[in-house]
């Protein structure tokens, strides 16, 4: 009888936050590819594009000017997905037609006034500020609602329509799905287990070393044991217990920078280009009593595979019946350790 | 005070097939769109290529060599995600890190030998031979796995890497998360209120009609109340119960295929291109002993937006919250019954 070899043999893994399934089947990495390419988008940008609508100075569609930034800058989305005076539907029993009353705002968050730019390519000192300002809307929004999702749509393949470097926050009256559900699988774990599910999924990846590819004094990033994406990473504490991305001081912001700065250098050094994704902050929800299940934590979602141009499509099998990944979480980590965490591809000419 | 406006108003809706909310945001169909735009693909294409490793007599990687079909074709994917022979991996009682012994079997089916077609372009009779194989490879493998996914990826932006007309059939000892979820909720739903999800449904789509794009004796295609993506619809019988895609004799595989040709028909004549989507079919697990709140449907989940060349993407939010749509599926609904369900625009010319 043969022996099961992780790298080779198709398996499935449990994703603990989602209290789902993933398909692994490392040995389709090796099927030929004949689909379609992505363009490679052009990677030289000026400081400064006077065609910019994120741009220090220019003119956004609403004929709104953008003050002369220097520091990261906030505005309400021109096309904001929602809104806060919407009113509320009529109501309706039917289980099959259930409709909810919704409201929000929307904004973006430019991260530097320099067009070119991108986190890795800012400081820790510029990213540190663009983390202060994401507490400072999580702070203020939270007065207002039940949920601030931060995130960040990078590049083309992300339906990001914008290369400035840039984020997003919506703010919403609802506690969204993804945020229920991480809430709902570390409360159950908290119940059964006695201690928080991240805290203890940090430790015992501190011991194996087998997925972590980014590392700083408070901070660790893996490809989770059970990432659904080719090179998704979850981005977590090392063993400090934040509830909230609110709760950071000074010096724990700087090195959350770090962290980031140090991850998405390597994403950048793997293909050489700026690597595509979309990423976006966890936490507990605000008007919730007990959080002690929680902890604060990123996640990464690249959609890349391949190369710079192949990218995985998450389609028919992994729409109608469960995601499916090509490469076990352990080559990625490999992967992206083989490549520098501290020197930029574009700093190495 | 503001009435509340349906295809004005930002507004979540509730999809009882998975427990989700979706985020409905009508009024962000506004905004410009300046991010990628998809390469259109060449849409004349031969009914033979000699390049073609799926078209009759041609040759596959694996040396193999295609038969001469007439009708439409199975074989085992060369590349399959899931192998019948695949060993236990050790049993591992973390609950952070678990793992599951994963058998089964990928198989291709070919449509039908003309490389040309695409199934709208294909004669009712034709896709009733298709509905037949499925059948065939759902009885078959059920006698040996948990689960058979049957489905399409059509298009490039679908990941699908070959033009020739042709699904898949993805067999497993597991239920796959997708299953898992429309099962429960299907149970839950009949626990309640005594009869099946989809029978009730389907009634009230039939008195409202408002989101019915499709319809034969047998079967009716809606844009979901609760849609995901922006012309994602869902096919399903309007009163007979069919808990297993076998049961269909061959009046009603007649008649399903007439459905299959009409809705696609509608699909490709809404932007005159051959319309990307992945589609699959769900029904009834073969090892339940009751499944009597089961209802044998299909989805179809199309990932175009405004036009032949903008795809929505479900990105930063729609991974880290909610998924969120840009038009009403009543408007969507609208769109798609302005175009012919009968005359497609490549025999219109
Ligand atoms: O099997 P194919 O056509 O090579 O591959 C396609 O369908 C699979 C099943 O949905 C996906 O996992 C792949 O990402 C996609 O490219
Ligand atoms: O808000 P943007 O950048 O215009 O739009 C982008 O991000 C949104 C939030 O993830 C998505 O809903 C859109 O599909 C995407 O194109």
């Amino acid at each position: 009888t043969k022996k099961f070899v992780l790298n080779d043999h198709p398996h499935r893994r449990f994703n603990p936050l989602k209290n789902q399934w993933v398909l692994v089947s490392p040995h389709r990495a090796k099927r030929p590819w004949q689909g379609q390419q992505e363009a490679l988008v052009q990677d030289e940008k000026p400081s400064y594009d006077p065609t910019c609508y994120l741009c220090p100075g220019n003119k956004r569609i609403t004929g709104e000017v953008n003050p002369n930034y220097t520091e990261p800058f906030v505005f309400k989305n021109d096309f904001s997905a929602l809104l806060p005076d919407t009113p509320a539907p009529d109501s309706n029993r039917d289980p099959l037609f259930k409709i909810s009353h919704t409201q929000g705002e929307s904004r973006v968050i430019c991260f530097s006034p320099d067009h070119s730019k991108t986190l890795p390519l800012l400081t820790p000192a510029e990213i540190e500020k663009v983390i202060q300002t994401w507490q400072a809307q999580a702070m203020e929004l939270s007065q207002r609602y039940e949920w601030v999702q931060i995130f960040e749509n990078k590049g083309e393949m992300m339906g990001c329509s914008n290369p400035h470097p840039h984020g997003q926050i919506w703010a919403s009256n609802f506690l969204p799905n993804e945020i229920a559900t991480a809430d709902q699988c570390q409360a159950d774990y908290f119940k059964q287990y006695g201690s928080p599910l991240l805290i203890d999924y940090a430790q015992r990846e501190l011991e194996k070393r087998e997925r972590i590819v980014a590392e700083t004094e408070d901070w660790i990033a893996v490809v989770p044991y059970w990432a659904s994406w080719p090179f998704e990473t979850l981005l977590l504490p090392k063993s400090k217990h934040f509830t909230q991305i609110t709760q950071l001081n000074q010096a724990e912001r700087e090195d959350l920078a770090l962290a980031l700065k140090k991850l998405t250098t390597r994403y950048d050094n793997l293909f050489n280009i700026s690597f595509p994704y979309s990423m976006g902050f966890h936490f507990a929800p605000f008007n919730q009593q007990d959080n002690s299940h929680w902890q604060l934590h990123a996640h990464f979602y690249p959609p890349l595979l391949r190369s710079a141009t192949v990218r995985k499509f998450m389609v028919g099998y992994e729409m109608m019946a469960e995601t499916q990944r090509d490469l076990t979480p352990e080559q990625a980590a490999e992967r992206l350790l083989a490549v520098s965490d501290e020197i930029h591809y574009k700093n190495n000419k």
